[in-house]
């Protein structure tokens, strides 16, 4: 059979990554598939650097748009990112007949439905596998492997650049702008980190798994988003010593109210799996009816890691290129024609456990003035400190840790709390949830 | 498309588990697959039990061949067990041109090569997830999410049984026999434990894993094996102490001398995700070029986790069946003319660091002639602990962790130390290595 064509968009760190994994690994490759995999042309605006990082026989070009009108290229490789561009060029290429591999969760989470529809009517296939945890192959996994299933939850540390800042915090007892800061100067973190440590980019990943967890359109304009910028050192410290870590998590949830697509920063158990995950590691926790729990651990970023996810990619289209498009496994998991309308859940409607530090004035009967708006709220108290006053400034700090509640519930109560006279300034809260 | 028709052998746990998920999840699993999968012959001794657990429309029979010479089943899982009758019904069904989907690893380790083989010919498919790790899909993870990569080595706790009863040894400090005796009563170890407990069961996984991983014929016959019986609650607890967890790992790894495939306890780092995996959970660890290290943890074995495996298998086969079999996944992941044959490691060869226990009489010099024993070999002391002397017996105990050394130098290393005067009885020997 002829080599598979393909053409490599971008030549970033994943580009540079994928083009050296096919190279180094091409010969174990066609061991596996049977087949030849050969980057015959790679676009890149930097045409000199791109030049100098493939093979001679490989054409380079600074103008994407003349690797999709090469007919003989037979599969595209999207590594440009964003959705401006990289949404053209991805229609452009679906539109002349070719298969998309892509690593660009910003532009599934945004645009995908559009691009799945567009490669459905084409009879063209397209890969995501690199979009969501890196080289963790947690699409297959969700999409094949745990097919027989009902999937009820999904909760996943899915950005490494905030779970390397927690856990510098947690380690160093820094504060989140010195964590930042050197996960900037190690290459963890963009000069503009935006999109990660405001939750987006875990949010993005998190609708994508979603959707294909729950058969659903993508969820992203519904997921609610709140960041880890807010988080204090001192939080972390205090979770710590509860026996809790604070990770950012992305958490999907399916129940008769809805489904639930959030991304927030967490309380979990020390003893969970989840929280021993550090550094820039990603991992994602499944739970299905049939199978229980499982957890799938691994590189979530880097050039080869995520190479290894966009070449599987290439290899499943290769094998299945041939097959009748209504046979191949659909894209988003669930066939087209029997997606769920299920509605997405409002923030105000989910339970969770809590973590509350309530600045107080240290004076007798604070504790009881707080602990009444719980209870007349419903809310049960599950564990508590109360630190030694602070005798100059004759204040101190109650954590409390509570049972479930409803968020709506824990909102107001929190109002409550805030208007007590003998509490000073606004009440941190944080969600803490169990996933075992 | 009309249903596929599946027979099912064996009506036991699994066999049970599969039917229920099955019908719990059939439209779940339409609306993913596009087409009806219909559990319509099962086969069974036991009759009565059998059609009390399946739907009225179900043919039940008790002689496995009926549902062979049913030329409307498409496809035949075996969840008999063992390789006796077993074997001789997969052949039965390949040579009938029925698909198979089995669980049966002790079945693929031995007789794989020879059923890979005539299903190739026939050009029928194999589906055998359910054979390693149960609810954890190991086998496409290894097959076709780390496609791209060279797999480096493989560490898996594979067998929950022994790993149930390390755990509780560890927790409860209690022997190997009441650990074990517990596991029966509750379930996890059956009434003959010897393929659990001895490594047997571990083994034929790690045969497994090793082939797809190197795209090797199944190395079983050449496997390492040391089960866990001879454990004792002192050494858990040393080890404890040193900050290490004893596992019973499946390790199968690739170096330039060839391939190691080796079970075995080992002591892992109690900081390590793979020490931290308790009871009857599984979890396999990964080191690949492109992806660095992953994990993938989750149930090993039960009904309803080795059913989704099952499952699973079944809707990739009903997906790959209209496909010509050149263009499919090879069975064992490279391509039949392919293999290599690398050839696998006798155990003297192979490297790891050691831990030693070795009792000694409470005199002086006697550390010093151990060690001196172990620097002639160049074997260097990582880590030591001497035991408090028991006065009466006027005896004691040397703990000793070694940097990496060979195989067969630490063996003669050991018959060196086991002849000197002041040491008493034998060596308890345990290796430990490193994962991550």
């Amino acid at each position: 059979m002829r080599p598979l064509q393909i053409g490599l968009l971008g030549m970033g760190t994943v580009g540079n990554g994928t083009y050296q994994v096919l190279q180094r690994n091409k010969l174990h490759i066609e061991r596996r598939l049977g087949r030849i995999l050969e980057i015959k042309m790679v676009a890149d605006l930097d045409i000199a650097k791109a030049r100098s990082q493939v093979a001679e026989y490989c054409e380079v070009v600074s103008d994407a748009n003349l690797v999709i009108a090469n007919p003989d290229i037979d599969l595209v490789i999207e590594l440009i990112g964003g959705y401006g561009f990289a949404f053209d060029i991805v229609l452009k290429a679906i539109a002349a007949g070719k298969h998309v591999v892509t690593a660009n969760k910003a532009l599934l989470a945004v645009h995908g439905s559009q691009i799945f529809e567009a490669a459905r009517q084409k009879g063209v296939m397209i890969g995501y596998e690199a979009s969501v945890a890196g080289g963790i192959p947690i699409i297959k996994v969700l999409r094949e492997g745990l097919t027989a299933n009902r999937i009820n939850w999904v909760a996943g540390i899915i950005n490494g650049t905030t779970n390397f800042i927690l856990s510098q915090m947690r380690e160093k007892g820094w504060s989140f702008d010195q964590a930042l800061q050197q996960a900037q100067s190690l290459g963890y973190a963009e000069a503009d980190p935006t999109f990660d440590i405001q939750g987006i980019d875990a949010a993005h990943k998190c609708s994508i798994i979603s959707a294909i967890a729950f058969g659903i359109a993508l969820p992203f304009e519904s997921a609610y988003i709140e960041g880890i910028s807010e988080l204090q050192a001192q939080d972390i410290q205090f979770a710590t010593q509860l026996g809790y870590r604070i990770k950012l998590l992305g958490i999907t949830k399916s129940s008769p109210q809805g489904i639930e697509v959030r991304v927030h920063p967490c309380l979990i158990s020390e003893k969970s799996l989840l929280a021993n995950v550090e550094g820039a590691m990603n991992a994602v926790m499944v739970h299905a009816d049939a199978t229980g729990t499982s957890m799938y651990y691994g590189k979530g970023a880097g050039g080869e890691p995520t190479a290894s996810a966009v070449i599987a990619d290439v290899i499943d289209i290769a094998r299945w290129s041939s097959v009748d498009p209504g046979s191949r496994i659909p894209a988003m998991a669930f066939q087209t024609d029997d997606l769920a309308d299920t509605r997405i859940m409002v923030m105000d409607e989910i339970t969770s456990c809590y973590y509350l530090r309530i600045g107080v004035a240290d004076q007798a009967g604070v504790l009881a003035s707080v602990s009444s708006v719980l209870a007349q709220a419903g809310i049960s108290i599950d564990a508590m400190i109360q630190q030694p006053a602070d005798l100059v400034k004759m204040q101190t700090e109650l954590i409390i840790l509570t049972h479930h509640a409803q968020e709506s519930d824990m909102k107001s109560a929190i109002a409550k709390i805030e208007n007590l006279p003998t509490v000073l300034g606004s009440v941190v809260r944080i969600r803490k949830e169990e996933f075992n």
